[in-house]
């Protein structure tokens, strides 16, 4: 058995190079590759031949037959071999599911269509966009029959990001959580409308990049482990012995870089936290994109934004653009760093609002996928749930509709997580308050490491062992909800906009 | 046949792409890697994975049939099918005849080796080095006989390189060569030590780069197509639709950046040159190291060097640097520009000196191939020769025998490849002289369009269609030899140091 166990954990690995490959192709598409049009379709020439040898590597019958083995004589006392077995299984079952037929017309569709949606963006032009969605839907519809989610294929989306969720269990949350954040998220308007923030303009791009990255090094990033580059989008790719993070710079906008290097840092810390020994098999890699993003958002928020974390960089931050800061005082910075305003944009969305922008979107897909909403009907629709849930109407689709690159992609039930992963901050933040009592005065002093640890023990080291919800249980011994972050919310931001 | 031809090419283009992802591996390691251990051996097992999985899609039995079944209904007229058979062929048999066993064996002896070689060379210790070498060498003489080889192995790593040459060929231009160039530098040597060259110091690192891009785009280099960033080695990687180039930066010596610069952008738009409907196959391949040298030579110095070069750019420099060169005359810049010296070290000799670098080490590797030198007299034979040929003992291994890391890499017969490509140059320049007459006035005016196009036609329309001997006589007229470049290097060199 212990043979077995350890060939297929070579095998493993051996397939979790390739998967590496299409990362670092992946990411120096965006930082690295040439602007022509046949650098770009000879990228996804590359991509696309790595990504067929992985999937044919990984559904060949010999690696099917080794897993039945172990199966058939599975010790159900080896724990780590029982996860690694239900991963692989599911991910495979599914991977045979999809014939390579589809596969490929799925990735030549996704190609055309990211282009159509960058045109019919640009120019503001939905309709001429519409019946490429329409096909993109109906492949995502199709790839759920594929693996036996005909009945439920909004639920089989839902479940590729994160494991063990469906609509009904993200229905029940979003719908207790939106009924509080809308009139709270009103609240606090209405609250911000009586303050003067302060713009913060004309900060050198090399001097943002020198202090963001003492920032992100003090917060544990292993940069001997990673890298931090420019792209157009900030991403984290790779694992955590190559993690590579991106942002961008403005003159004009400095928090953007910050706290976007900061949330990609939380993405990173993850990967650079997983258990190195079990790189490669589900053991090492992350629970899902909900937990991934609420490691993400718990340093970018619950750490980055908190008056403990500006109590120690405030001064730091003056040292770098004092000219910049001068006429500013600690408290308009604060405020600066914690603004809530009415943004059609979720990308640009603070944290309060942002959950709305992820209802608004799961709400639509939910329609879409239980036909009860038209692709054409879409535009209105997504007017309509602006109006009510964040309380404006888009200028325009380019402001709606548009925004996002997901759709584009057949990244349907992707958007959930981010909240998921927001809730699950909360939580987690809760619990550490309790664990760590002395947690703000250590982020006042610029030590993360016992904040690093704790997450470490709790989600880190555990990998895909636990989904979402039983992760969240174990981690805060609570089950999944929205209370943590409503109660956040309020008492950070309701605080904040009354005493200042 | 044409279905057969349409299908070998398909194959040929899609097993490119494995090529091209390790080429973007390669650059990556170079360029981004991060610093760990753990980084680095991750990327050295992706490196493997991918070449591994090139091989066995490149020798697979279905490959080699189809290769079989057009040999066998070949259309004799079909001159492009030809060249593709005839250089697939050979590539096939060769990577047919090397077990899976003998190349892993190899990869893994080569990455041990260029360890030992980096400790050996820091520590100037040949002999903690030397048993290696020994092994080194052993599986070249290997990897030879296993390819058909076995009586002249030297040959076989010769034609690696560069097909169609060998020991013979070589060795009659190579001593021709010397006969004249030894007394040639001890003449021009003996003419710069009455002059006074001055030194170039304290020239900014970003304005270096901006002046050296304008350069590079000057000379035709598409950066939509490519790029340019700072490496450790200068170096070109990657087709001609994502050509990747390295320099680097010192701020006291301006010359090594921009002339590296330079140099690969030679060697870039020979790629970018290659005819872009046959990439992936042979016609759209470089057709050897020695013709790529050639290709990077000429723009490097019979272009770079020239007078009409510098009457064009010399204001544009003082420009960006008016300060450091205030001093400095007209002409004490061009001769820093063309400075000649006695100098141990390979990669820093100037274009005289540089082939009897490449001479001493012929000679070596030729003598221990034919068991005529063994690895323990190797740093006597190396002073010896370098006494002979540059006039100049080393003042250690260091320096000497440890230089160069192409042997702990098991590159032997690749270092004949570099005077190649300068005989070459030389014959390609005497020939554009007489077809384009007005090539001087043309340079002076920055318009390298003509001289650019003029080497499209001549090199690289052609791809590997003809070898090294056969594209100098088709693009020169004449055989390859050492008379163009002894006629170049005396007609520059003498009259620059004797008129200056």
């Amino acid at each position: 058995m212990q043979h077995l166990k350890e060939s297929l954990i070579n095998e493993l690995r051996r397939m979790d190079l390739l998967s590496q490959v299409s990362s670092v192709l992946g990411w120096d598409e965006q930082v690295n590759l040439p602007v022509s049009n046949a650098s770009v379709r000879q990228r996804a020439e590359q991509c696309a031949a790595i990504a067929e040898i992985r999937h044919r590597e990984f559904t060949r019958t010999e690696f099917r037959e080794k897993i039945e083995e172990i199966e058939e004589n599975l010790n159900l006392e080896d724990g780590e071999l029982a996860v690694i077995l239900r991963e692989v299984r599911r991910d495979l079952d599914r991977a045979t599911k999809l014939p390579s037929e589809f596969v490929s017309r799925k990735a030549n569709h996704q190609s055309a269509s990211y282009h159509l949606w960058v045109k019919a963006r640009k120019q503001n032009d939905f309709n001429s966009y519409a019946p490429t969605l329409e096909a993109t839907l109906n492949i995502a519809r199709e790839e759920a029959s594929l693996v036996g989610f005909e009945a439920n294929p909004y639920d089989y989306h839902l479940d590729k990001h994160d494991p063990g969720i469906d609509a009904k269990s993200v229905s029940e949350i979003f719908d207790k959580l939106s009924k509080s954040l809308v009139p709270l998220s009103e609240r606090i308007l209405a609250l911000t409308e009586k303050k003067e923030i302060p713009e913060l303009l004309g900060f050198p791009e090399s001097k943002q990049e020198t202090f963001l990255r003492e920032v992100v090094a003090n917060l544990g990033f292993d940069f001997s482990r990673g890298r931090l580059d420019i792209a157009v989008h900030p991403f984290c790719s790779g694992n955590g012995t190559d993690t590579r993070m991106t942002t961008r710079y403005d003159p004009d906008n400095p928090l953007d870089s910050l706290f976007s290097s900061i949330h990609e840092t939380g993405h990173g810390l993850y990967e650079q936290g997983l258990p190195a020994k079990w790189l490669g098999t589900p053991l090492g890699e992350a629970a899902g994109m909900a937990v991934h993003e609420s490691q993400s958002r718990i340093w970018e928020n619950q750490v980055g934004r908190s008056r403990a974390f500006w109590n120690h960089w405030e001064s730091r931050f003056r040292e770098f653009f004092p000219e910049q800061l001068k006429e500013i005082s600690s408290e308009a910075l604060y405020l600066a760093i914690n603004k809530v305003s009415r943004n059609p944009i979720r990308v640009d969305a603070d944290e309060v609002t942002y959950n709305l922008h992820v209802i608004l979107r799961f709400e639509l897909e939910q329609a879409l996928f239980e036909n009860a909403l038209k692709i054409s009907d879409l535009p209105a629709a997504w007017n309509e749930k602006a109006k009510t849930l964040l309380g404006l109407v888009p200028a325009n689709d380019t402001e709606g509709v548009l925004q996002d690159v997901h759709w584009s992609g057949g990244a349907f039930g992707y958007f959930p997580s981010y909240c998921l992963g927001n809730l699950l901050a909360a939580q987690l933040w809760e619990t550490v308050k309790s664990d760590l009592p002395d947690l703000d005065s250590l982020i006042e002093k610029g030590e993360h490491k016992p904040f690093l640890s704790w997450l470490n023990r709790k989600i880190h080291v555990h990998g895909r062992k636990m989904n979402l919800f039983e992760l969240t249980e174990h981690a805060t011994g609570k089950k999944l909800s929205s209370t943590a972050l409503l109660e956040y919310l309020e008492s950070r931001y309701l605080r904040l906009y009354e005493e200042s």
